[in-house]
């Protein structure tokens, strides 16, 4: 296995940008190749089986192109098939669920902790299978969020409709006292500050992208399986990107929120694997 | 050919069952294999090169049920793929474009006609064009509303966010005071109330799924083609369901607007085809 080889990223489309940053800025010699969805997005509303098909079909893409590790960078392929890849493959699977909850499990003082995400996150539980694993005596309440990517997607981040819609779900939230909630679909950060004020001051928001890479960082060291330092690669080596659709418009959402441009954005058939 | 063939009629996922339901009325000796493509839906913010290939799937698909006739009943995909699929096949192909700009241009009286629809049905000017070759001075105004689905989808049909939604969206054809508006979307039906209120009384609001069943209806019978009358078919044997995801949970949303109960929905992998 080459040290040097590159991270596998996935996501249905353009969220796990956000762990591809966190990961960018953590570990800043890691190479990474990233590939979104963005034919068959979202996944928050799949089947468990639907949503496993898809995530094998990208590692299977990945795999071509000599990764060292995978991030599973969504949490509804997170939470269906993370267990699935892993019986399947001989490099590291890591995904934001794990991540996620152990912040949350530090972070919570009066053991109640809030998980909002779309329908098939909570639905699977896995939030709540591993807050209870690493802490037995949380108590742990899941709301699932269906209009918060589409209202992302529409770039409604600070809007009177996206206030009423987060009043309305995070209230049965608020109704527990949760002193946590995390954020558990990658595009929730971008309406963060909506979330920080309805849930109130005294409230923690977990981000899980940011865990992700610390997770990352470890496993790598403890494998001895990170880069080099002072390579000389080009922002194009270092940091590749492909789609299923609409490679253009990706590019520049890419852009917008990454440190360095994206020049190159790759459409591929993801069926074809 | 066999006259007495199935009907093929396709959609992303479940709004093409407004159409379904009107040929259901309107031609109910026809016999009707439905798919819906839930494991991709939607259609409406993917590319017209997508939309193309996932179409011509699902057409190889229908095609194995022997079909006579083929209805594509979601506007992203008559916008982008009616032509594509047309060079291709041998038996007629018929969209909802055709259908809705004819009925609106029959209706307007000022020639100011409003179409609102997905991102794809707009940017495609699909219903720009086929309106003009009907009636060359009409003035079209198209607006896309893409948060009107996953609105209708939670279920808001009636509700102060999709209020507000739907008056910033339709406040631009307002202003332009057109007196018709084409639901360009099989799924805005369903939100016709809130429409109607915003756009006043004096706007007509079209649904192309009714004008598409008497096409479809015209074109049997010019072609020769209807099913003979008082075949004795069960249910299950008259209207076949097919999906690509959440078999159950579109099974219940049909049986919620059919005539008739849904007994059997068939999940399949689309992709194969």
């Amino acid at each position: 296995m080459n040290k040097n080889a590159p991270i596998g990223v996935f996501d249905s489309g353009i969220g796990g940008l956000t762990v591809a940053r966190e990961i960018m800025r953590q570990l800043p010699e890691e190479r990474i190749v990233y590939f979104g969805d963005t034919a068959r997005l979202p996944y928050g509303n799949k089947s468990k089986d639907t949503v496993i098909r898809f995530s094998k079909q990208i590692v299977r893409f990945l795999k071509t192109k000599q990764i060292k590790a995978i991030v599973v960078a969504c949490n509804t392929a997170s939470s269906y098939a993370l267990d699935a890849l892993r019986e399947d493959e001989d490099i590291p699977v890591i995904g934001v669920i794990n991540a996620g909850a152990r912040t949350a499990v530090a972070s919570t003082k009066n053991g109640k902790i809030g998980v909002i995400g779309t329908v098939g996150t909570i639905q699977s539980g896995a939030y709540n299978e591993v807050l209870k694993e690493l802490k037995p005596d949380v108590e742990v309440f899941g709301k699932a969020c269906p209009l918060f990517v589409p209202l992302v997607e529409e770039g409604l981040f600070h809007d009177s409709v996206t206030d009423e819609v987060a009043s309305r779900y995070l209230s049965v939230l608020k109704e527990k006292y949760v002193d946590t909630v995390v954020m558990g679909c990658t595009h929730y950060p971008l309406i963060r500050s909506t979330i920080a004020r309805i849930m109130g001051s005294d409230v923690t928001l977990i981000n899980p992208a940011y865990e992700t890479a610390v997770q990352l960082r470890t496993l790598l060291r403890s494998m001895e399986m990170n880069c080099d330092e002072g390579q000389e690669l080009t922002l194009d080596e270092k940091y590749q990107f492909y789609v299923s659709d609409m490679a253009e418009k990706f590019r520049d959402f890419a852009t917008s929120i990454l440190p360095e441009e994206v020049k190159k954005t790759v459409q591929i058939n993801i069926e074809e694997y």
